[in-house]
C-alpha cells in the first residue's frame, strides 16, 4: 500500500515525576524505582490537561512538520487505551479542540487498548490507499496517571501519560512511503491479565459501588502477562515478517511499544538486535499504553534515526491479550 | 467497492420493559409513556447478560445466517457505543464469549457512538474491497440500561438494550454485493448535546466522587439535539447520496437509526417516503444507540423487506454531533 507517514507530533505533559518522588512516596529506598523500572522520570497530566487537550497539541505538532493546516484533514481517528468520557468518542472531542468543531470533518475512535495506534495506522492506511481519505489523523493521548493502582507501585510506577500523533496521507509521486506488510492477533484467553473493570456496562456504580471502586484501576498481572507475550511473540513476529516480505536484516530500526524493560531487553535478545537498532522512550516517558508507538516514532524519526526510505517495523502486544505491528518505509 | 452482507443477527435481552411499567415507576397517567416515546416495549439486559455476552449471541445468530463457523472469521470488530470496561477492548471479551480466545483472530473497537456500527462497515469494507480480510464480524451490542438517569423520564423512555451483528465479506462471483458509497460528517461543537461525562479519563471518582456520580448518566439536551441535526440533516443526505450516485427514487429501502419518533417522522417527512420505505423497530424495541441499524436491517432482511440485489441505505445520526450513512446494494 502507498501510504507516507507525513508528520509526527508529542504533547508531553508538565507534571514531571521523576522516580524518587516515587521512591518517596512508595516508603521505598532511594534508586528503588530507578533501578526496578529502568525508568528516570515520567510525566503525569496536571489539572486542566485532558485527553483532547493532549492530543490536539501533539496533533498540531504532527501538522506544522506535515506542513499541513488541521482544515486539510480529510478524518481524525483517536487511538487512545481509555476515552476521556464515555459519551461522544474521544475523536469529536479532539477535532474541537483542533477549532475544527464546525468543519464536518468525519471523527472516530478506533480501541485495541495499548496497539489502538497500529489498529488505527493498519486500518486507515487501506482507506487512504483506497483513495477515501488524503490526509488522516491518528492520535494517541493517554492519561495512565487516572487510574494508577496506588497502592501497587509494581505495576503504577511503568506507566506514565502523554499524547503523540501522526498524519499520513497518500504517498505523492515517488514518494518513497509504503506498508509493507501489517499482522495483528488477539488472545482473548489472556483478557484478565491487564484490565480496568470498571468503565463499562459491566460494573455500575449506582448498584455496586464498592465493586465499583475496586475494579476502577488497572490490574495488571504483570508475570502471567509476561509470559503468556514471550510465548507467543517469536512466531507472531515471523508471521508479521512473512506477510511483509521481509526479513530481520532488511529492517534498518524497530520502534516497539515501551511495555516495560524487561520487555524490551527481551526483544532485543530474541531478535539478536544491536543496542542502537530499538528505540527507546522508556527511560524518559515510561509506558505511555497506546502513547508509546506515536511518540517512540516521532523521537526517532525528529532526531535522524530514522530516514525517509528507511524499512521500520513498530511492534507491540497489549491488554487483550494481542500482538500487532507495521513495517513500512519511511 | 465490492462487499457483501453474508448474515445478519439479533439479541433480545431477557426483560421485557413495557410502557406501562414505566408509566407506573414515574407516576405518570396509563398510556403516557407509549404516546410520548411512540414505543410499546423495550428489553433490558438482566443480571447476567453482559454486552459481551449479547454480542456473541447476536454473532453467533448472524454467522448461522451466513453458513459459516466462528473460527471462519478474520477480523472481529466491536461497534458498541459505550465499552463492557475500559480495558480490554470489548472485541477481545467477545472473541472470548465466541470460544475463539485461542484463535488469534484480530479484535478491536470502532466508537462513534451511536453511529459506531456505519463506521465500522465503512472502513472495514476497505479492507475487505482491499483483500486484506475475507469475513469480517461487526457487533453493536448495547446496555443503555447502564447509564439511564432515572430521573429523567423524557430521555429514559427512549432507549432500550440489544445487540446487532453482521457479517460482511468479499463478494463471491457474480454476487450483487456493492458498497455504493458512504459518507460522514462530525459537528465537535455539538459534542455537549449528548453525553456521558464520566467513565473516562476527565472525572475521577477517587478526586472527586460527586463530580462522577453526577456525569455517570446520559444527558440528552434532546430539543437542541433534534433542532441541530434536523438542520443539518438535509445537505448530509444530499452529499451522501451524491458520493454514492444514487437519487432516492433509485433506492429501495432506508434503515435509519431507531433515535426517537420524533426523527424517524422528520426523516420520513424530509423525504417525502412512503411509509413503507422507511424500516422502523423503534416501537418494540426502543433506540438501541448503536445496535438499532444492524437490527433494523436484520428484521428487513428477515421479514423480506429487504432482498438480494436491491439498493438501501442506512442512515444516521450520533452524539458528536455526528452524521453517517452508507448506500449500498445488499
Amino acid at each position: 500500500m502507498s501510504v507516507q507517514i507525513l508528520g509526527t507530533g508529542e504533547h508531553v505533559p508538565r507534571r514531571c515525576v521523576s522516580s524518587s518522588e516515587l521512591d518517596a512516596r512508595w516508603n521505598k529506598p532511594s534508586g528503588w524505582t530507578q533501578r526496578h523500572a529502568g525508568i528516570t522520570r515520567r510525566y503525569y497530566a496536571d489539572a486542566g490537561e485532558t485527553t483532547s487537550g493532549m492530543a490536539a497539541q501533539a496533533a498540531e505538532a504532527a501538522l506544522r512538520a506535515a506542513g499541513l493546516a488541521p482544515d486539510q484533514l480529510d478524518c481524525i481517528v483517536s487511538a487512545c487505551s481509555v476515552m476521556e468520557q464515555a459519551i461522544p468518542c474521544s475523536a469529536a472531542l479532539i477535532q474541537r479542540q483542533l477549532g475544527l468543531g464546525e468543519s464536518g470533518i468525519p471523527a472516530f475512535d478506533i480501541n485495541a487498548t495499548c496497539l489502538s495506534f497500529l489498529a488505527a495506522l493498519d486500518t486507515l492506511s487501506m482507506a487512504v490507499d483506497a483513495g477515501r481519505y488524503r490526509r488522516v489523523l491518528i492520535v494517541s493521548s493517554e492519561i495512565a496517571s487516572a487510574g494508577l493502582p496506588e497502592d501497587d507501585a509494581e505495576t503504577s510506577m511503568l506507566f506514565g501519560d502523554g499524547a503523540g500523533a501522526v498524519v499520513i496521507g497518500a504517498c505523492a509521486g515517488e514518494g518513497p512511503g509504503r506498508i509493507l506488510g501489517t499482522h495483528f492477533e488477539t488472545y482473548g484467553v489472556g483478557a484478565e491479565l491487564c484490565q480496568v473493570r470498571a468503565g463499562g456496562t459491566r460494573i455500575r456504580p449506582r448498584e455496586d459501588m464498592q465493586a465499583f471502586l475496586d475494579g476502577a484501576c488497572f490490574q495488571m498481572r504483570g508475570r502471567q502477562t509476561y509470559r503468556m507475550a514471550a510465548q507467543r511473540l517469536p512466531a507472531f513476529i515471523a508471521r508479521l515478517f512473512e506477510r511483509a516480505g521481509v526479513s530481520l536484516e532488511g529492517i534498518d530500526r524497530i520502534i516497539p511499544h515501551q511495555a516495560s524493560a524487561k520487555a524490551l531487553t527481551h526483544l532485543q535478545a530474541l531478535l539478536k538486535l544491536p543496542t542502537d537498532h530499538l528505540v527507546r522512550t522508556l527511560g524518559e516517558r515510561g509506558n505511555q499504553m497506546a502513547a508509546s508507538i506515536p511518540v517512540a516514532l516521532h523521537h526517532a524519526v525528529t532526531t535522524g534515526r530514522v530516514k525517509r526510505g528507511d524499512t521500520i517495523a513498530l511492534i507491540g502486544s497489549g491488554a487483550g491479550l494481542s500482538f500487532g505491528g507495521a513495517v513500512l518505509t519511511y
